[in-house]
């Protein structure tokens, strides 16, 4: 496939969650920069560290053939100039299950290269539940 | 206190985790950002954000007066001109019991801004068990 090239660290994320929603691995592995130095930890899983690793868990993640929705909420995004970190809420549910499950709260870290913007991390834990799910000093409105 | 200048993300970094084994808060704060978009993640914690919301959280771990010694290992570091983004290890004990604990995964984003290199991200979430704990492309050393 032609390798993407993201103008900003959004669009990056938008075709990560994409990717993901569809099971596209390709797509999904197309985000991620050519560094030796990508680390990707899934909820309760080990450190991947490079690539090959990385699509390895995500192939395993894929293989069980559940399809999900992903959707993405309450961002916070940091932005220096060649790099972006972006805390966001995941909220996945199984396709036919619409059972809302605590979200799932993710760093995500874009680095901007000759190639545009690409991820470089991924981290995901869950949330503890769906009370007292953010602890902040104002509100902030809900996107 | 007198505000701390770090001239890089390390300086901050040991800081940061110095200041967590001694249970200063005051210490610990001084590493964060004056920055609204600041994140603090604990493992299976809520999200926090703002300074007042994450001190707040810290305040509540140490009040439980478990004397803590932290030490991590096999950092992975990913630096930008102002922001720079580490994945480390962090092997936490009780003092006194020195029971090896599977150790958490956290991510730590620092800014450099006009005080120098400051937190403005940790997000913490336990590893599996220590087997299995990395997977990675290639043999890497511990440090």
């Amino acid at each position: 496939m032609t390798r993407p090239i993201f103008a900003t660290p959004d669009d990056a994320e938008r075709a990560f969650y994409e990717a993901f929603a569809r099971m596209d691995i390709d797509a999904l592995m197309a985000v991620w920069a050519e560094d030796e130095e990508v680390v990707c930890i899934h909820p309760g899983g080990a450190r991947f560290n490079g690539l090959s690793a990385i699509r390895e868990a995500w192939r395993q993640l894929f293989a069980s053939g559940v399809k999900l929705r992903i959707r993405t909420s309450q961002p916070i995004r940091n932005q220096a100039m060649l790099m972006s970190v972006h805390s966001v809420l995941e909220h996945v549910t199984v396709e036919g299950d619409e059972q809302m499950s605590p979200p799932m709260i993710a760093t995500n870290v874009y680095l901007r290269g000759s190639q545009g913007w690409q991820m470089i991390l991924h981290h995901t834990s869950p949330a503890p539940d769906t009370d007292g799910l953010m602890m902040q000093d104002a509100p902030r409105v809900v996107h």
